[in-house]
């Protein structure tokens, strides 16, 4: 049974697993004071094309999150996301929990636009609203489509011209960086967004988000939200390392490029057999449609998750490649729809 | 100038002023233990026709859904409504504040139903998700609508069912209770939901809703809840004595139904001109669709607020009429109408 | 019964019933924004000698206590205020409940120093503590204790120079203001703190707090805040009208003074017969030492609450006076004491 | 330069990095519903001799007390600890950010008694004060002190006498465990505790921590909270490989053992020396007395944390041991003072 249910099914990238190895017995200062975290950070300060940010490493994209706009917003603000967001869905009210409404809008293709965040201004006008403060998206989008550079631009614009904070949810990033239609580069993303976190925990490290804050209005006693939300590593050089790792010899864009020519594989053989998606992704998240029949037959072979019933007989289902996924696994899944 | 903006733009009725006087200098006990609430109390009892729930008195209503929601919820559940509730556009994300999403149905017609609670359980599976734990109506609605018998017994239904809290906000319950197609009694109300609140300030008193907690699961120190949030107040004798006002001589009825019979008067009006309406509303708030041309007049006369833009060259405002309402100003705004 | 259990047991100063009867049919713009609130506020700017001030009209203590803590305070910082501070004992938390350590300093006397503020200071270094950033006093304090001129400057000096806003709790500022030792005077207050309350509850007024905002940073997005929280009355004009009672002839003055010299009768009365106090109070809160015998035969007369038990045969109980308090009742207690 | 800083300063013991390595490509359940988690459960609860236990797996301590404690506290309730307790000093506020005060009771051992206990209970008696219902102890202790069976039995029956959960934070439990002066087993604390966890952080692990549910309230829904507080690990099985190997072949206390070994040559070298004290630790950490010029002569060679001025020329210091501090530090160290 052949997984294919996310791209957090596997450790890590071994040259990750290695370096950690080998700095095993080394005493470092705790809580993400070390030299790897320095050095990482150097990496990526280098990578974006930005001295002047502040990085952070946090174990996982929840609390990327809810620490990010947790300290961002006063007590009366709100968050514009589409209805797909992970903070609106996936986050059991993380955001909330913070104390924030998270203002949803619909968005069929998971991209915010500048018209929707205008829709939100326009319903949020005084004092019994909340006051709409910052933008999140995520890119590549909750349903593996992913922004133009263009698109980007204009969301940064309106954000400018609003007094909106934008804040970009990179946990897969890499895929949306090395997607073969993709016209964005690090150092747009490091430009555009006022914050954003590069993904390790599904771009082939065993964990971690960089979470990069480039607004001077963010950067103010952020380590602070970190402890106190608990996530503050004790050790945590285990951040730094992989890190480290990942922006030395490309790896983060090597690892994220394989999970989306395995992603391409499934795509085109998909394709070949006639059957329709979901959204038009071109990154490592695949939303087939498929016949009821033919995904409980294909259930028999590997493991996937259910997106959303389409009609009473067909259903999308979400195909996830990652760093690790065999080629083989992609092409025995092609070949058992074929058969099918 | 005359005021159709809301039903609390005047004080209290002479009544429920003479009261407070009368009891001015009379030493009593504070946060509400004194013998007015306990007094006020009983006389709810008997109205609802039952004596087995907790009565408190609050200041204003969004204490009222605030305190009653964070007390219900544990922190990762959440609160189904409908888009136009009041929770859910009103409230400056009051709920989220105390930690808990709200989830906010789309309804033309401001009322939830069976359909959309089952909707929102459907979406929300496991622990990746709020819980979705309380069902939040408002009667009358938001948008002057109100529920039939029926509507309100499948709602319960559905909330038995599936383990969830029927909070009933009757900012406004005046309003629907006396409305010439009323089928729903204030026994009905207090046998269908778990906990509800009779409006005092959009009723006729100064301020003040009777919280009314049915379900045993919510009553265990509540008080603490209430103190806490800031609602207990001092003086607590002075809700108690409006609400002794309000369910003695059917003063409570009496108002709400002046309240619907002004908005009858201006329905009929508008009507007879030939105008539409945003929502079917036979209670105190009326959303006539005008043209943008016909609005800009009234307002020169009288001042309520705008609604929505229907189209271009339409919009829709909200006439709200209250227990103070003068029967003349209705007959003018009428009459200006149809002078135009 | 007599009762001196607080100094909230009735109505408020007839004028202010007289006033309020008197607009009771006027319509009036809601949440605060009529012109009632607009010339409260001229009248208390005019108090305070200062027009670069915000007024907002909140309806109770706990309320106003924590919309300030809870705007002026980022999600890691907490206030610093004493053992015996009303946000540390008497609130149910509601500090916390936003969000926020109160770290509570050990005084005896109910007040706060600059050693003590600097002895919190010392304490929370870096980001593994909450960072100190506000400081809470009361005057009258807790135990009816009261700041001199100096000591209110020396801790207004220590907050400038550590970056601290301070906060002033005036629920019963009218009675430090009149006690017979003040050299304070309402023009003093609006200099040294960065944000303060006069206290209606507490002085005469039907329920009420005037909470003026001088420092620049916390005036934005206020009233966000005051609705959130569900502390906007929908017919806030109720509060301005008792402010413009209280800020006019001297009203809130004479009120206060009255207290202080019910408490002047019985302070004496129990000094005259040898008792101790608790807390040197020139204010209308006495704290006096009773055997505890004594405490009983009183409490067959009169209302009033235990404080502490001193040691195993004596009480300190708690007397407070207020504007209502009659003189004969002050008189009959010390000739009740002074029989046993 | 050696560090006696803290006792996460190195890696994870070698069999456990090893355990990670070897499953590094085999594809596993997220979010901590593998079978590694599953079968490091059965470890535990062979080891605390109960079945009847839902175990958690958390990434830091942090996470684990704010989880704990913001579950099961209603919002109006409180948990009593010690001034010295982690999360009243150490986790910036951490649990008053959950909304819930932290009721610290001045204790000079770090010990909570049933003596403390019963004060926090006197001082909170009705609803203007919070509620307390939780009682949180470190063993060992935050000043390396640890408890007695008999001292653990006397606040589990005070607990449960009163209606408090029991919630100990075991950080530093094997430490605890393994001291000389130990007298409590694994399966007495599954006993005596309603909730507790086994430090892997500060034992040994690369991170994580054992969260052990006994009392069946605290139970439900709890992974819920985990996810909505961000510390559900999205590749949980490397907390479950940890947790396996320490409860294999006696490792996890094989390593606690060993730092309470490196504990006792620098505490008898100072005692040797004829230094005191600040707490009486029979466990790996360590607070001395030091002149302040041996301090400085210390700080030369060996990094530790400064604990506390006792007076103008003295410090106490803190120094710790862990799994993988190395003998001939010790050593070095004890020489090192010998010859200042």
């Amino acid at each position: 049974m052949y997984s294919f249910n996310n791209d957090y099914s596997e450790g890590a990238h071994p040259k990750i697993l290695e370096a950690v190895l080998q700095s095993n017995l080394t005493q470092n200062d705790g809580y993400g004071l070390d030299h790897h975290c320095e050095h990482a950070s150097q990496l990526i300060k280098k990578e974006i094309g930005r001295e002047d940010v502040d990085i952070h490493y946090i174990v996982g994209g929840t609390q990327a999150n809810l620490i990010t706009i947790g300290t961002a917003l006063r007590p009366w603000q709100a968050v514009i996301a589409t209805d797909k967001g992970h903070i609106n869905v996936h986050e059991t009210g993380a955001i909330e929990a913070t104390g924030h409404k998270v203002l949803a809008m619909p968005s069929a293709d998971g991209k915010l636009t500048p018209t929707l965040i205008l829709q939100a201004l326009d319903h949020h006008t005084d004092e019994h609203m909340v006051q709409p403060k910052m933008v999140y998206i995520s890119n590549s989008t909750e349903i593996g489509t992913q922004y133009t550079k263009a698109e980007l631009e204009a969301i940064h614009h309106i954000c400018r011209q609003k007094g909106l904070y934008l804040f970009l949810d990179g946990a897969r990033l890499g895929a949306a960086l090395t997607s073969s239609v993709n016209d964005v580069t690090m150092e747009d993303i490091a430009r555009i967004a006022d914050v954003f976190y590069i993904g390790g925990t599904k771009g082939g490290a065993l964990f971690g988000e960089a979470l990069i804050i480039c607004h001077p209005d963010l950067k103010t006693d952020f380590r602070y939200m970190i402890k106190q939300r608990g996530a503050m590593l004790a050790k945590g050089w285990l951040l730094g390392i992989q890190f480290e790792e990942l922006f030395q010899n490309n790896l983060f864009y090597d690892m994220a490029l394989h999970s989306n020519e395995m992603a391409d594989i499934l795509r085109d053989g998909i394709k070949e057999c006639g059957y329709s998606f979901y959204s038009e992704s071109m990154t490592n998240q695949l939303f087939p449609i498929f016949p009821d029949k033919i995904v409980e037959q294909l259930s028999k072979d590997f493991l996937f998750s259910i997106q959303e019933n389409i009609d009473e007989s067909h259903t999308a289902i979400r195909l996830v490649t990652s760093w690790a996924t065999r080629e083989e696994a992609c092409r025995q899944f092609v070949h058992t729809l074929k058969a099918l």
